[in-house]
């Protein structure tokens, strides 16, 4: 937007983040959530009336006519001298619970509904918004399709963690069938339905018609997890692309990630400086490491090495085969590394049935790309793409057939070599953003015993 | 994407959507998703053998290696004489379903997992990833903010539908308390939880802090309603804007249709050209029809004498108060003002209860946009900002205020003139691709007895 000229009239729009003044002059700060900046109004207190300036108290709702003016103090670059005030709204500040002072993460948790007035959250809802427009602008530029997989599932094949059951059946009294079950025949959708826990497998079906597809929508858990980096509802994104190995998904996450990041910076680099300022004095130096390293590509069998020859005692034991911890991640891109690692080639037995399987019969070509502070960010691999291969490791893995059908049909079908990742957007604007838990970067957290707004 | 250069060499993949040819030679039509047209690859047939030749079968994926050079055919500009072929994977002609035939739309969409492979879906795909591209860099480049408003509610008081019920409480056996109830506060949100059929009172919450927002995400319906126009998931763009009365709110639905509308002519004309063709030959002056008029703007009095005064025997009998159906709706855009049509001042009584209430005591000021052949496509109001007003209507209509402390808090905190819409986003892109069935413009759709893939 361009800045209107100074001494031009203007008229401008917000809600009140603090009044302060003298006797003869309020000098009231002015928001409208598109920018961390408060514009100054500078109003003569003789001239509204003492009545009306109370009402001009944290949280109203103004709009002001005034002039654009050169402003004498500290703070900011140009103020408006009111001509015209119209209050919108009051804010009794005996009821409203946003006053001046600093509140604690957990307050402004609970009215949610009232937090995007903040200069915190205003900055965290506009970085969110930058990161998923960026999103979108960079699988448009590369030729993705934007490809909406289904939230609803009559499949749980993915197995990527519990789920949600979604019914329309008596919660009291079910129809049962003859042997007693459930009957989810008198179900809406004729079967048992749950939430999606990953688009995948759909997404997949898109890459081998349409080569190269993305999905970005909610996913769940209904996992038991009370811990700052869980949510039972969460949004993902997840590339699928057909024709690509191992390599190629490498090069497209970091070139991905680095993109989201610049992004970021390039268009809210004062929101990122306030939260910097305000809550994590090492942000921007993190947000440059990324940028900055070529992301070291090594395997897995390689990390385990570097990390039983650390020297380190990890809470959790290193040993070939073992899933790696958070604090194992951040040894290697942190202390060994000091780069962003990607670390492929996982045991087979760790990983689910869909990754391309390695010759040696023991691994697959998984790639999980780790970052400084939060580990695991991005969980990809090559897909098996061949029939007999991903058929037997569904009949061991006890996987009902049924449920697949469709997804073993693309291997008989026309079948391609191809490839993908999923990132969880929650944890990148956590990353982005600073913000230690994952309750503080979605507007309205869905969290044990939580589903309030 | 630049056109190679005639003559040189270049390396494509795809999948074979027909072969034919003589003994000696043979045209394969190859095709990657990215685009209605085919690419012509020209094989000598004994260069490459009968028996690999036989294996280039339709649905068959290969990567071929050849000199693009002019050709001398009817039907494209250029083609690949092959050096070298790859097959990805075969596709069994006595099994593959997807034969070079036409096949009937409710047969493909029982291999939905197959149908994006089609010239018809690979169309209305790559359409439906424009608009919602477009979707987002209108609102972005209008400095509105993507909220992302949950899915799963605690709340059924937006009222808009039948909803589906999220637990994980054991569904044969569930918990009961001491009335003999269902005991959510053991399930997993410590309530009864359920599929959000709107974002906008959350999508209020966000505007009413960063002034101008939007939603765009799954919403549900869980009515058994078997038509070419009802889903139960289905995506839904809901912008909520602080500081806009109803004209303003008239003026952002217009241009926003327009400019989609636009964006898709401008960016997929073949892919337009192509469904004209095959399904609707007046799909492209349907959409001019948008483009070239202003959309008439009055109220829904009106409408009723216009309708009143009409001549026509409805279905449905006029009545002022009683809601518009489709064939209304429809006579007042295609037959008597013969441009697009917004309607607004709607009876209170058949909108909801959030719509700002005029002074006649009896109206409300809604508005809907009105669509040749579809009716309503967008709905939306102004809101009612009134702490009073919305708190009486909400003890008019009995629902309970526990469910809505936060959204009657905004208007006593701040409150503001607000506004916003909701666009049902399959209905946009079934009026953009001309798609008879709703089914048939989203990738795997969830109706009544129908969740597979």
């Amino acid at each position: 937007m361009e800045t209107p000229a100074f001494n031009s009239e203007i008229h401008v729009k917000g809600w009140v983040r603090t009044r302060r003044g003298s006797k003869r002059v309020a000098f009231i700060h002015l928001n409208d959530g598109s920018t961390i900046h408060n514009l100054q109004i500078v109003a003569d207190i003789e001239q509204f009336g003492e009545e009306m300036m109370k009402k001009i108290s944290t949280g109203a709702c103004i709009a002001v006519t005034g002039k654009l003016v050169e402003s004498m103090g500290k703070g900011q670059r140009m103020e408006i001298l009111a001509e015209q005030i119209l209050i919108y709204g009051e804010a009794d500040p005996e009821k409203y619970p946003l006053q001046k002072k600093g509140h604690s993460m957990e307050f402004l948790r609970e009215i949610a509904h009232l937090r995007p007035r903040t200069n915190t959250f205003g900055a965290i809802f506009r970085i969110r918004h930058a990161l998923a427009f960026a999103i979108h602008k960079y699988f448009n530029h590369h030729g993705f399709i934007y490809l909406h997989t289904p939230i609803i599932t009559g499949s749980d094949a993915e197995g990527a963690g519990e789920m949600f059951r979604v019914s329309i059946l008596d919660p009291k009294d079910p129809p049962l069938n003859d042997t007693g079950e459930v009957d989810f025949h008198e179900d809406f959708f004729g079967k048992e339905t749950k939430l999606t826990v990953s688009g995948q497998l759909e997404g997949e079906l898109g890459a081998l018609a349409l080569s190269e597809i993305y999905t970005f929508g909610p996913t769940f858990r209904a996992e038991n997890s009370n811990t700052p980096r869980h949510l039972a509802e969460f949004w993902m994104i997840e590339p699928e692309m057909a024709f690509y190995d191992i390599d190629d998904n490498m090069d497209l996450a970091e070139d991905f990630l680095k993109y989201l990041i610049s992004y970021a910076i390039e268009h809210h680099a004062d929101d990122l400086a306030f939260l910097e300022k305000m809550y994590d004095p090492e942000l921007m130096e993190r947000l440059r490491f990324i940028l900055d390293n070529p992301f070291v590509r090594t395997t897995y069998t390689k990390a385990i090495t570097v990390l039983e020859q650390s020297g380190i005692k990890f809470e959790f034991p290193v040993k070939w085969g073992s899933d790696l911890q958070a604090e194992h991640e951040r040894y290697l891109v942190e202390k060994h590394y000091k780069k962003p690692v990607i670390l492929t080639d996982y045991p087979m037995d760790i990983k689910a049935f869909y990754m391309k399987q390695n010759n040696d019969g023991k691994t697959v070509r998984a790639m999980d790309v780790l970052f400084p502070r939060i580990g695991e960010i991005i969980g990809g691999s090559q897909r098996e793409e061949d029939y007999d291969k991903l058929y037997n490791r569904i009949k061991i893995l006890n996987i009902p057939e049924k449920d697949l059908w469709w997804y073993l049909e693309t291997r008989q079908f026309g079948t391609a070599p191809h490839s993908g990742f999923g990132l969880g957007f929650e944890r990148l604007v956590q990353f982005v953003t600073g913000m230690a838990n994952i309750r503080d970067v979605i507007p309205f957290p869905r969290t044990p015993k939580n589903a309030e707004f």
